[in-house]
């Protein structure tokens, strides 16, 4: 999920636009994107999206974005989206295990309403709030229906004059939700970059939160895509070089010996696993 | 409060100089720059300054560090301070939730012998140790009337041999800061700047906090007030995009549609917020 | 502690290279770089190592890396290092205080069993998970035997993609081990630079460290020694001026004056305690 698009619910028109897009997945928006008067009517045109052939052939991973937990329509969001080509519900403003917990219990009962008990329907919980990241540990724990954290820098940072654009400030928001992911062993996912005309900021961000090993970035306009899904390919030398020290993890086994050495860097036991993760990834890109 | 001028309270020849400096705000400190054998006179000297006309006229910002919570200084230096020109008690050396509601009760008390319950005194505490830097958030979040935090890097890098001159050490502490204050809804302010001669550093570091969302730095002699004053005033140009920003979202209002864009940058409600907050401070200001 | 040279375990043909070397310690694993099966016979050599006069005689802090508490090799471990010679026991992946408070009961029994109660052999933890990181603090702060913190960063980042040679990921790893061991008063270690060939990365990566009050940092190849012991040398010019900080202290104080300014710099507590700290670890070093 190198790219996620970025789709206002309200405006169904570009939906077919975004699953013909190079995205990896498609984030449609029920929440900030749609006026308090139109949540009824984004809500019907993204249930009737979800059922459509065209989401169910697409391949693409879908994700709604719902309206925050505690609001009156969170509820409703849930019993519309909850049907067999849903990925990941998106939920905003989660500050805590318990939301976290109260939200899965709402899907669970969506899908029954719904009949889709059987789609495996996870939960990706936004980041945003200064409270949910010093909590992000708890969050990313809270349940087995949790695939991942979404960082939203925008909420994070601009209501209290913390400079978005300042990489250090980013770096070190990235930096405690990437740990909070790794400590629960779920994925972590970048947000938006808000400046559509500067493709080197977007280029550089992505870098950053890549190299932390967020496994992709939110993107609010289909030029933003190739980008993203540049940035968080897998790179080929880093490929070849894991094979390498697969293969002389093989040898140095056969041979009795613990530590070895690929490329003049001693390998032990987590750089191994590195190299079989970014391996599997691979190949299981290829299929 | 953009410049915070810092007074050893030892030196009462100092403090009308201070009100004639451009500074919003002076700090006199009883604590470290006022000898132990000397308390009880500087304390005297900050009380006639106090209720002096020169200070009930001054339109600035009047702060006393007093000694810490625990000392034998602590109770005597609230009771000389607590007037109706305090703005606030600078409490150093705090490092939990208890110890700022100790200080609340103990300021109350000397508000109520000093006959001034009515004044509205608040309380900056100190983070200045790396046990106060971990529960900055219950800090922050302590009682009431704590109106922000204060970081003050010298005392919590320097006793553990931490560079207070390398940028990402100071980045990291302030990050800290900044989040735990966002969290609780309370102000937070930039300690001094050590070296006098080095007025790139202090502009650098000024705009290191200003872009975390800090209010304003401590200075350590008036030459300091003007790169202070200069760093966290607010931009032209931002303030004027506040206002295309604020326009824009009455318009989309008016028309029924959620998010817009300004300048090319996706505007949502953190956006708007920011600016609407940028506008308000920058009225407050002109009145 | 500047330089810690790091030995397998299973190869003693190195370890009067190793106390050759100009290493301040040597630290031999019996976790990673022995395979399982060489574990026994690794664990006899460290132990006839320790027993030999090159080793009493070394004056090296000698440190043993042993294989992780819960796994079948600890207690064994325990019983073949603890004996006069050995400085400090090395803890991998410790993760809350119940595990350092479990190994140093260990460590005493091991102790009476060898009939070395008397020595003084104390606790280095390694932080190398998300969750030790997290919990850095109360590790730190777990046992009166616990001498440092020992930062991990392979087994920290790669299993999760974190980029190890992105010096700002170093840097938040560096500071949240920097904080938690001042505040419980230990020492912290940096762990090893992984790449031989990079030289000028080793040299970078330890002084950040330095700047961040880290005292040492291991070594994967004795080529790897001068480096770290020049980067955490103290440096002439800081002591001439912790020198002149001292005198100036006992000026001011013969005058009755607090603060006072040394080189341009406003000079307090913090600054005074640690240019005594500097000069006493020097004071030391001579002896």
């Amino acid at each position: 999920m190198r790219s996620k698009l970025f789709v206002p619910g309200a405006r169904p028109e570009l939906f077919a636009k975004a699953l013909a897009s190079d995205a990896d997945a498609i984030s449609i928006d029920l929440e900030d994107a749609v006026p308090d008067d139109r949540k009824a009517e984004a809500r019907d045109a993204v249930r009737a999206f979800l059922a459509s052939e065209a989401a169910l052939r697409s391949g693409k991973q879908l994700i709604v974005r719902v309206n925050a937990l505690g609001s009156p329509h969170f509820e409703a969001d849930l019993r519309a989206v909850a049907c067999a080509s849903l990925s990941l519900v998106n939920l905003p403003k989660i500050e805590s295990a318990a939301d976290v917990q109260r939200a899965a219990a709402v899907l669970a009962h969506a899908q029954t309403l719904g009949r889709c008990e059987g789609s495996d329907i996870r939960l990706l919980a936004n980041i945003e709030t200064p409270r949910a990241l010093r909590a992000a540990h708890e969050i990313a724990a809270a349940h087995p229906k949790l695939w991942g954290l979404q960082l939203g820098l925008g909420d994070l940072f601009e209501p209290h004059g913390i400079d978005r654009r300042t990489p250090a400030n980013v770096h070190a928001a990235m930096f405690a939700v990437a740990m909070a992911a790794a400590e629960a062993g779920v994925a972590c996912c970048d947000g938006a970059f808000p400046d559509l005309q500067d493709e080197a900021g977007l280029r550089a961000e992505a870098q950053m939160s890549r190299a932390l090993g967020f496994v992709g970035k939110s993107c609010i306009h289909p030029r933003q895509v190739a980008v993203c899904n540049e940035a968080f390919r897998p790179d080929a030398e880093k490929l070849a070089q894991a094979r390498r020290i697969v293969d002389a993890a093989a040898q140095a086994t056969a041979q009795g010996r613990g530590a070895f050495v690929v490329d003049g860097k001693m390998i032990d036991a987590p750089f191994l696993a590195r190299a079989r993760r970014l391996l599997a990834i691979h190949d299981e890109k290829k299929k």
